[in-house]
């Protein structure tokens, strides 16, 4: 019988999930707060699952056509002039560069100096500078499409950070296309939200819906925002990736014109669409438990680690080479375009070992003492399951199922995330109702995702904003034409969109 | 006969050097000159070579235990107060971040507002918040070695930029590892310089001479600096790479200590190591020609394009099938480590089109017309020779040979470059010649690699410095014990180092 374990994670989810959020995030030792106010450090383990992201992201943006490039960190401060409504959005809090020098004053301590005509922002999204050379580069219809992508760093000042879910800097990826017609625009913004779909769904196994913004939750200066957003534990929706329509407002706002082919001179039609670090603080809070971070294998650091337990010094050596065995017969398989990688950790620290790597998420443990040796087996324990649950496997079989038994802890996750999401997620009719859902308590959470009615009108969204911090997630491509009533004002309405709190 | 062409580039070589450069650059749509001061736009092409480098880089990293990880952008400013030696060395000139948002004043305008009550400086190297983070993750000898890496951006601010060479912004990778023992550093600081060694002869084709720097031209606060240096075609050394022993100076700086085995407390020891998209440059000024850039093909952007000559309609799909049918059976095949990428440029712009390629320094070019496909075969070009030096290749033998071709093309770059380099480094044992070395002008380029005998006193390398701007580049490692008198002052001397201009 399994004895009862105590969770790794206090408080849990259920007690203080905003405190079990920045518990979990410590204990799997992928990230912390840096001395830079609102900056973090982004630590091997968890900078490793942000470059199996980039690769993957990279490899299905390029066989689109997308190519990457490099635009500088600093925009001028005129720039941001040239998109007012751009600037209403974002400018407002970034970093200004103002000096280029520092010069120590009389008490020896050192000060700003040589003072820049003209301040420098830090790109807090780089649509003006992108901009500024798309139209130097295009001239002519045969110049279109013209599809880049920039994986960068940018700088939003935050007055209450979070760890990946909203820091001063953060790390992302921006695409910025443009195209001849119209219709193609609105085609790559919608191939790109299908990619950022797949992505997350297959890859971080988290379910997601898709729909377009409404134009007050739009991107400022977009025609058309289209997103996913997906439901964390504590039933708030976290947008996870976006796609904007930007029609020929940022081609005006830049100059970015081309000579048709009929020789007449028109401005482009672009988009952009990003993802960022902050998929990782989603992926924290789809599948963490109280036990800690659960990687979905197909984007985890590492796949599996060995455990090898020696307890007489004469037998390190072969229980060692049994291990090392193994770890080369697993790292010579593959998984998903990745080899299969393996972690071999034999330090001597006891039980703290095996709880380590639960709280990281590793997908899959396997201990190696004596009698497995003896047994030509290993005693394996999923992420996905009880950490009890561990059982002793052949070691033919353990090396040959490996990926089989990835893809199964990976289905799970999915399955358990979009379970979770049907189960709260309520088609709500009345306003009184509506409240109640998102006020009433159950251990401190509340709410979940609301699929109500709406009439189109920014005042009622506004309404419920106010009384609730609720907003319109999404109008989901799949929700399907219906009569019905406004949730707020009672007006008709043909469609039901996604109402929840958000991160 | 071969008819005379024109050269792609103008000025030509020996016509301009400086002004060469920025054409090539140029001509290669590598990069070019944003509307930000002092910074570059990387473009694609010149992007996904930096991505060839980066991902290179990471393999070899990683084989020797480093961890990629990921620190703030921003440092404050009395980080840099902690480490005099070396913020003489670099906080002189780099951006300063004064402020956290933007207002409009009365007229519209705007400005800077929410002053920062400490100002931050953006990284123009990140030891001191590498440094912070260490000494906080290091507590035992059981947490070292630990071997980290970062991929960023970094400024400092330049006045007279030329893009790849010396640029405000720039990518960079820089390490940091602290260890248990002095030797343990020497070794991690030796074995960082045998990887750069090994990827810049290797995969940039570009010799090097390997060395340690002289007290004068240490990176600020470091023990030892190694580097390697390379030759440009204006004879001109660019230093490729540097590695630096830190000793226990950056330890106590930031106070990274660790406890011992017997349980002393004991301060690290340290080392840094990095290159930058400055190699870019050294690989142009390297190879490229008067056509163009040249790039190596193991780290080429695209190995072949397939320029399919079609002059009748209806000739047209059965020459695209061909070339198509190619392409596929090139890119089945891998050269180190990488698919083959193969280009089809179908564009209908005559001759310009074959020049384009050329001048991106595309290794091999592979035209494809009627006769072609009648024969079947293609009619290629190799970038390392004469542009009109094409030959007529059956199919099979193009596809089957295609990796023998690129290393015979890597070969040669590496080659070419080791003779030019051999040719003008000279042994100089008098002032006289010494100075005339480099000061006699041949084309407007003079002098070389000197190999001159030096006393070991900062006064004569000053004093050089100051005459001719030549400076010490490095006492080389493999330069052997032998008497001789300094070239400046006369004095005995044990060993000759290498004297050259530099960038």
């Amino acid at each position: 019988m399994a004895k009862k374990i105590k969770n790794a994670i206090s408080p849990t989810r259920s007690e203080d999930y905003p405190m079990w959020y920045q518990e979990v995030v410590k204990a799997s030792d992928m990230a912390e707060k840096s001395p830079v106010r609102g900056c973090m450090v982004i630590k091997p383990w968890g900078y490793s699952l942000w470059e199996n992201i980039v690769n993957k992201l990279n490899e299905m943006f390029r066989e689109t056509g997308v190519k990457n490039a490099y635009f500088p960190l600093f925009i001028p401060l005129n720039f941001l002039e040239k998109e007012a409504q751009h600037v209403e959005g974002f400018a407002t809090e970034c970093a200004v560069v103002t000096h280029h020098k520092l010069e120590k004053n009389k008490d020896g301590k050192l000060v700003p100096a040589g003072k820049l005509t003209e301040p420098l922002i830090v790109r807090p999204t780089s649509e003006t500078i992108i901009g500024e050379s798309m139209s130097r580069w295009i001239s002519s219809y045969r110049d279109l499409p013209l599809l880049l992508n920039q994986w960068a760093n940018v700088v939003r000042w935050e007055m209450r950070t979070r760890i990946f879910l909203r820091t001063s800097e953060f790390l992302w990826q921006e695409g910025h296309t443009a195209h001849a017609t119209e219709q193609e625009a609105i085609e790559r913004t919608m191939m790109m939200l299908d990619i950022y779909t797949e992505f997350v769904e297959k890859y971080l196994a988290m379910p997601v819906v898709r729909g377009k913004k409404t134009e007050a939750e739009r991107f400022p200066g977009a025609c058309d925002t289209t997103c996913i957003e997906a439901m964390m534990q504590d039933r708030k929706a976290l947008q996870a990736g976006t796609s904007h329509f930007l029609g020929q407002n940022f081609a005006k706002g830049s100059d970015i014109k081309f000579q048709t082919k009929d020789e007449k001179e028109e401005f482009a039609w672009t988009t952009s669409w990003g993802v960022s670090t902050r998929m990782i603080g989603g992926l924290i809070m789809t599948h963490g438990d109280d036990n800690g971070v659960i990687m979905p294998p197909r984007i985890a650091p590492s796949h599996v680690v060995l455990l090898p337990i020696i307890r007489k010094e004469e037998e390190k050596r072969k229980i060692m080479d049994y291990t090392q065995g193994i770890a080369d017969a697993l790292r010579k398989r593959r998984y998903h375009g990745r080899k299969i990688v393996v972690e071999i950790d034999d330090r001597d620290i006891g039980g703290a070992r095996g709880w380590e790597w639960i709280k990281k998420g590793i997908p899959v443990r396997a201990e190696i003492g004596p009698r497995d040796m003896e047994n030509d087996s290993v005693f394996a324990g999923r992420r996905d399951k009880d950490p009890n649950e561990k059982q002793s496997i052949k070691r033919e079989a353990f090396i040959n199922g490996i990926q089989d038994m990835l893809d199964d802890i990976q289905d799970t996750l999915f399955n358990r995330a979009m379970a979770f999401r049907q189960e709260h997620t309520h088609n709500i009719d009345t306003k009184e109702e509506f409240y109640e859902f998102f006020t009433s308590q159950d251990n401190k959470i509340h709410g979940g995702f609301a699929m109500s009615h709406w009439c189109g009108s920014s005042e009622c969204e506004a309404e419920i904003k106010k009384d609730l911090s609720v907003t319109i997630r999404c109008i989901p491509f799949e929700s399907r034409t219906e009569h019905g009533k406004c949730i707020c004002c009672g007006s008709a309405s043909s469609r039901r969109v996604l109402f929840a709190k958000a991160y």
